[in-house]
């Protein structure tokens, strides 16, 4: 499987898709300890500094982990880079599918869970919307970021941030300074209700109608360009 | 903001943490160009061999994307690692919670949209499934694959891929070789009847249903392990 010759850059760049492959086909699992750079730099017919570089780039993806002394180990054989790719390349309905996914679920968990903290907080951020307008992007992030909190899980923090920034970044992308509906603020003020009284039905109805306009929205603007080609 | 000298590999390691922390900061927006190689080594006190190496990384992490002769330019501020570290430090419970929301939109998608193939395929996976028993996690996967195919929503696919592997690999390290609970195939079969039947309330009912037990049984394991402490 040597590689071919090519600029030092794109060499790092084969190895590395290399890896990636055999990661991705279970060639290791995770907790195993993958060749030696030297054994590595024979395998695929390069130099140690590539190796090395390669290697670098997967253990800044989680992918790989080195242990002072003992070697390099496998850590994940999740990709992340992968998905993001994948999300990149999918449409706008298909991430705002997915947000609707974290949307529904972090609002029966909020009502399930939230605190006193949690409440005063929402409480705040829908003040805040109502004071900046239907139109104020980061309002209405820090009230989904607020109830997303009230969850109290972690993966699911993480997930939502990673993903209202995605999903922000498609939107923008897929349909440039095309109008978006103004922030419905009468149906955020029925999702905070909702998770006061603690009821995570009404807050899941709630959530999934606040994406509503927005989906319905986006099916049309794609409808509309379709209709042009 | 020149960083300390220090061995090679973690000053690169270092202008990495350093670019991530200004990306996740917004000091440079989508589709804008960072400084060049030169520029940055000027400001980071480092080598332009370091700041080459470290860009690579970021380059990968699908951050970062180099244009020939244009310069390197912001492809996303979403830091797919961060999230990747995020769930990996979060519970075994708090990633079924995640991966709830997930099955159930999935389930939902599926009742709309599922074709001919779909149902197919979703067919021929409860066979298997029944045939091999209820101990064959594959079997198990490669059903609940088959649900996601039938959304059509290639982000929701990557994504599931994405956690249906992490949360494999979080779970088998937080319980080890503890017993979960058998894979529950009536339960399955609900589920795909649901999705034949285009009923996308009952299908995202079956999904709920089918992690209930293994939600259950993770709460049960944690609680009696911090009894023991």
């Amino acid at each position: 499987m040597a590689l071919k010759a090519a600029g030092r850059t794109s060499l790092v760049d084969s190895v590395v898709t290399q890896l990636r492959a055999q990661l991705a086909e279970g060639e290791w699992a995770v907790g195993d300890r993958i060749p030696t750079e030297h054994e590595l730099a024979e395998l695929l017919g390069v130099g140690r500094n590539t190796v090395r570089e390669a290697v670098r780039v997967l253990v800044h993806a989680g992918l790989l982990e080195s242990r002072q002394g003992h070697g390099t180990f496998v850590r994940s054989t999740a990709d992340p880079a992968a998905v993001l790719h994948g999300v990149r390349h999918a449409g706008a309905l298909d991430v705002l599918e997915l947000r609707t996914a974290l949307e529904a679920e972090a609002a029966r968990l909020a009502a399930a869970r939230r605190d006193t903290h949690d409440l005063l907080r929402l409480r705040a951020a829908l003040a805040t919307l109502r004071e900046e307008g239907d139109r104020d992007a980061d309002a209405d992030l820090a009230l989904h970021l607020a109830v997303v909190e009230a969850t109290h899980n972690a993966a699911f923090r993480e997930v939502y941030r990673f993903f209202s920034t995605q999903v922000h970044e498609v939107l923008v992308e897929a349909l440039g300074d095309r109008a978006m509906p103004p922030v419905d603020i009468d149906a955020h003020e029925a999702l905070v209700a909702a998770i006061e009284a603690g009821d995570a039905d009404a807050a899941e109805a709630g959530a999934r109608e606040l994406l509503r306009v927005p989906r319905e929205t986006v099916t049309a603007l794609l409808e509309r360009e379709a209709g042009d080609k």
